[in-house]
């Protein structure tokens, strides 16, 4: 027997985005933006390569790229985190979450997930050998259901996987989940995987409540980041996890024989774009901006929105026209009203289907505009 | 327990060169050039990124890239792969070669590993549950003893790894290994691993018995190569596998939810610079004119060079001093002669110890001469 992922199909995204492209349909659906990334970062990084850093970086990352995030750390969420032992830079963030669970998840092992989940999450720990614990969020809000969560901890639980802000459905985690969540990890001692990509795309003045504000949660935790989501540049696969030093250390021992050190140049340009800090604080309105405007024009639709309070998603739920399933609907959606989408049921094991599909709102203005435009006649 | 790694340290590569760093030694240890990549090249990533290819790439890479490699192997290899299938573009030859062996090698399966080996292999294997089976190559000639493999095949041998030309001895796979590795695939339906990052560095004439070129043993095997070890970029991290489908379908699964996809300006870059035959034919000769240098400055030395068929590494056996063992040889090398080398014994699990150093001769040429400079006082 070869496979370990026998029933591993290609992920959602990549379906979706090859049929928008083969019916030239406008693509909110994989999650990345139609536009560019900042000059200014793209010529700090020829900079570096002209300059002629284009051989290994060390292998847990640029000094320099680790030092400014360790600065925006202390920035954004007061907590001092060691950038010699305490951060190391991945090619991207879904890398930085394998990485953490081929760390520390032994054959047997099981890790909590909640559902839905970022497709990437199960095949990792099965890939592992371990053995994920699915949890549904609660519908339309999608919180944790903290009783159920203590009823599904056995002797074998290693690790809990966290997202904040979600995706696929926006929702962030609240004062009362971090109360849970420390309570949970002093008392069995458990690992806690927080994935929190989206982290700068907050809405409406909320707190992101990353787990490195929280010392006795941090002290077990893996915390992933990317910069991709958040600059603009899904392409460059940049990203990086922090974690205590005791944990760390083992990461590092699994990251420096994957892949060893991450690409350059782009370390550097990082590293001089960090410098500035409104780079990163003007994202959250940046995108919630485009949230809005992606509401406003679908008031005229029959769609009707779920919260998002941060990342750049937007769920909407819609009334079943027929006993089609929302992965049909978001078939159809693309083939016949030019609009690819993502359906929420892709990302539930059991396909739960209640009648939701993701939108990204990562876009133009104008392509929000053509696309609302198509959506408002169905 | 977290760990799955316990006995695993610093590589040797950040060991030696971070000694070199401190001491101001002259680097021949870790490998990688002195020298700058392609301006051309540069260019041509530079240009994407102003062009706006800055999100992801698909999963398996950018078509233009596939086809660009495959038809470097059909002019090198006279062999047809199919670009859509049976290629995957990847983050580096490490994390090619770590996704290979996380695609198949389940909890108890036997790897047979060659010693000396280049220091991921044995951690990626254990890493995913595996069993390394470990085989010395002859000394000094560095030559696979055949009986003796065919003596440790068990009936849970899955895999065989490979590495032509090889690191760190410089020796590369002969007519006669081919003929019997295929036998042995054949009669165990084992699979292969075959990590030929330095592909193009070949010297005297001689040929280089990829993989690719042999479909009854290509069938069963993943071949793994580097862009960065030969494009003197080795800071951009960027590799590739090629696989027959019904293993590459397997080794997208878990790439795609590794790392998903690969940075796209890079690929780009890569593509347009692959049109250009030349950039890979002219190759071979500027490192044998590298080597041969190397080799006639060493001449007035005590150490007496091994053969290199390939790779940029040279290795020298030296007479010992004392019973000094060659780890603390390298060292009193760095810190006293200033030119830091790697200590062969790294490369054995057991710290087999034959007097043998590494030397890495991708180096502008006024650095060998620096090095020698030093080199013949000892
Ligand atoms: C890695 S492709 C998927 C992008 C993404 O994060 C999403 O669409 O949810
Ligand atoms: C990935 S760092 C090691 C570089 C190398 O291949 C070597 O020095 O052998």
């Amino acid at each position: 027997m070869i496979s370990k992922l026998p029933h591993v199909g290609t992920t959602i995204f990549t379906v979706m985005s090859s049929l928008a492209a083969t019916h030239k349909a406008i693509n909110l659906s994989q999650g990345f933006p139609d536009y560019d990334c900042s000059d200014e970062l793209k010529a700090m990084v020829n900079e570096a390569m002209q300059q002629g850093h284009n051989q290994y970086a060390p292998m847990p990352g640029l000094m320099p790229l680790r030092t400014a995030i360790a600065g925006k750390i202390a920035h954004l969420y007061q907590q001092q985190v060691n950038p010699d032992t305490e951060i190391t830079i991945t090619p991207g963030g879904t890398y930085a979450i394998f990485t953490a669970i081929a760390t520390c998840i032994h054959p047997g092992d099981e890790v909590i997930i909640f559902e839905p989940a970022y497709d990437s999450y199960i095949p990792n720990v099965l890939v592992n050998g371990g053995k994920p614990v699915l949890i549904s969020l609660s519908f339309p809000d999608y919180r944790i259901n903290w009783g159920e969560v203590r009823s599904k901890i056995t002797p074998r639980t290693k690790m809990i996987m966290l997202n904040t802000p979600h995706n696929p459905t926006g929702s962030i985690l609240q004062e009362n989940d971090i109360q849970e969540l420390e309570k949970l990890v002093e008392e069995f001692n458990l690992l806690v995987l927080s994935d929190e990509v989206y982290e700068h795309l907050i809405f409406d003045g909320a707190t992101h409540h990353s787990i490195l504000r929280y010392p006795a949660i941090f002290r077990n935790s893996f915390v992933t980041f990317s910069f991709g989501k958040v600059f603009h540049n899904t392409g460059w696969k940049m990203g990086y996890c922090v974690a205590p030093e005791h944990l760390m250390k083992e990461y590092r021992k699994v990251h420096q024989y994957l892949c060893f050190s991450v690409n350059t140049p782009m370390q550097y340009g990082l590293a001089k774009f960090l410098e500035t800090p409104s780079h990163y604080l003007e994202l959250p309105a940046f995108y919630q901006q485009k949230r809005d405007y992606f509401l406003e024009l679908m008031k005229a639709s029959r769609f009707t929105p779920l919260a998002s309070e941060g990342s750049y998603f937007q769920l909407m739920k819609y009334d079943r026209i027929s006993a089609e399933g929302d992965k049909d609907f978001a078939v159809r959606l693309t083939k016949d009203f030019g609009v690819a989408v993502i359906p929420v049921s892709a990302f539930y094991q059991d396909g739960k289907d209640d009648h939701v599909i993701r939108f990204c709102f990562a876009k133009k203005e104008a392509t929000l505009e053509q696309a609302a435009a198509k959506l408002v006649h169905i």
